[in-house]
């Protein structure tokens, strides 16, 4: 049995750049890097032994993170850590008490938490949680806004390489030229959509009477974050499923949506971590909705926090730290789609000094 | 690290006969024993060391179950456990799938599955589930029906020893009686009424308005389970706090109660076990409601189980153990209202050959 605890948790935190491999746009924007943090929990237990606890926060102007936002959030929330890494939920209540939002900078040390008591213990988090690591869906690969051609070359060099499940970025003028050109380079292809609340109610209904001839399992936020009114009508008009993302920060969010979709996108970054990402999922089964997990542009390190949830999803979309130049850490797998949860202790991260891909 | 997962969970059951210290009466009936059945999980090791697990399911015919139907639901639930105690979800989502219902043998199963988990990692399972043990509501104490002068003298036998909280049964004519009565020997104690569903709305309103003079902090179940109106219009007509038990069996039942009464008594006999629970505590928070964990009749052994959630209530009455002739565990503490969160590993109970009290 582990000793009375001793030390407290420290934080330091550092810049973690991670320029693209290639420009990634979506309905919102575009990006060439993504400026995250890195953050490292250190605790000393009554031996001696000094563990380490990893976290990655994604800043996203969207959810009113940037790169400074997530440091002073960190610089505030380092004194209230405790000395006790198992408690978790009252470490995680104290910084939700402190400041509202700031989810990246929460999800980091959340993330962090939960690797530092798997490492103490030994074991896999999603093994503390009692999850069987076996089955879980397959991550879709997202292609960003571009060219027809280019989508459809995309699309072609994934889906012939044996990815089953595509996800397209729509929200412009050229969308059903767009996913006319995916659909023809990859017959085959299971294909969803991502609107990012590009569209009013009225619009989305029109684009997807276009796009669903195409053959699309599902799409994501047609219409903009507020408009739960606006989902349910599309949902009602199109008989498309409808899968809530910018509408879903929280569990709290979902009781007013249940009835307006068919499911939630819940992202480690948007709700602050693994422990109110948990909520989600159990708040969305109780609505009996399905459950879906996506991310933003981040390494393998928060990619593999969110990975722990595998087995409890229905669609997944961790294919973030596949856009990058080079990736600072090795966790969960992917192979055509096939998500690999990881095995190690914690969030199973290990930091690797790779050479940025050719 | 804990090595590859090497042999079967096994399960034997045997039954556990509670005498009562007294009759108990509720406005479903009356019972002077308790009939439940122990269960013993056995894992063995990589290392060849065989590890026990314990639960408790206490049968309740108002839940469908019977100390037979237990019995047979435990010999079917057998094959079923796989050979990974850290499985919990997969293996009770094996057990929700083979019948429904019967959720105090499922019950019996998740706490040993989590006492067996909690004894591998040497840790109490509140601490892997990240809880702090500080605080967490002090325990009300229940008076069942009876006359006006017996419940008076044990409400005034527990507030003058410092229970804070007094729970009284009714549901019967004379519930104005016994509620003066209390009220009259127990001056200070905060009072809360459970009519078990006995009355129909409108005879809740009116037999509510003659008790709430007496000083209600809330009220629990005046109506069916069924009649989610009648909750509603109690609560309305009454403006006092309404608790569902027996409409709120699952988390599934909860976004329907949400706007229809002010909180939910959580049972780990009635729900089946810690991990549906948890998932109670979670929705119910995501529609702002309260949180309260109630028991049967039980002894220290799933009480121990209940108790783990603690941290994670608004009230807590879990005092089955106090009708006892005599209690074959200890775990749980209870000290004038106070809980005493298990520390041990798992469910932090052991097994006693207590004399009978006298």
């Amino acid at each position: 049995m582990l000793s009375a605890v001793m030390s407290q948790i420290t934080l330091a935190h550092e810049p973690l750049d991670l320029p693209l491999a290639s420009v990634w746009r979506i309905s919102r924007g575009a990006r060439t890097h993504a400026y995250n943090v890195l953050v490292r929990l250190n605790w000393t237990d009554a031996h001696g032994t000094t563990w380490e606890g990893l976290g990655e926060a994604a800043p996203y102007a969207y959810y009113g993170e940037l790169r400074g936002t997530v440091e002073a959030a960190l610089d505030a929330f380092a004194p209230l850590l405790g000395d006790d890494p198992f408690a978790i939920n009252s470490i995680m209540d104290r910084l939700e008490a402190r400041v509202r939002h700031n989810t990246g900078a929460k999800a980091a040390i959340d993330m962090a938490l939960h690797d530092l008591v798997g490492k103490l213990l030994g074991q896999p988090t999603w093994r503390l949680w009692g999850l069987d690591p076996a089955g879980g869906p397959e991550t879709s690969y997202s292609i960003g806004i571009d060219t027809p051609s280019t989508m459809a070359a995309k699309a072609r060099e994934f889906a012939d390489a044996g990815w089953p499940l595509l996800k397209l970025k729509v929200g412009t003028p050229d969308d059903a030229a767009c996913v006319r050109a995916v659909r023809d380079a990859a017959p085959h292809a299971r294909l969803v959509i991502d609107a990012n609340g590009a569209w009013s109610a009225t619009e989305a209904v029109a684009r997807l009477r276009q796009l669903a001839p195409f053959g699309i399992e599902f799409v994501e936020q047609p219409c903009a974050s507020e408009n739960v009114a606006g989902l349910r009508f599309v949902r009602e008009q199109t008989g498309l499923t409808v899968i809530a993302d910018e509408s879903c920060a929280s569990e709290e969010d979902i009781p007013a949506l249940a009835d307006a979709v068919d499911g939630i996108n819940i992202k480690v970054m948007k709700c602050g971590g693994l422990r109110r990402a948990r909520r989600m999922v159990e708040v969305a089964r109780a609505h009996h909705l399905k459950v879906m997990c996506g991310c933003l542009i981040e390494s393998s390190l928060s990619l593999s926090a969110a990975a722990q949830l595998l087995p409890l999803l229905d669609f997944a979309d961790l294919d973030g730290n596949l856009l990058l130049k080079h990736d600072p850490f090795r966790g969960v797998t992917v192979d055509r789609g096939r998500l690999g949860i990881p095995t190690g202790p914690g969030l199973g991260v290990v930091a690797v000094n790779e050479q940025p891909r050719p």
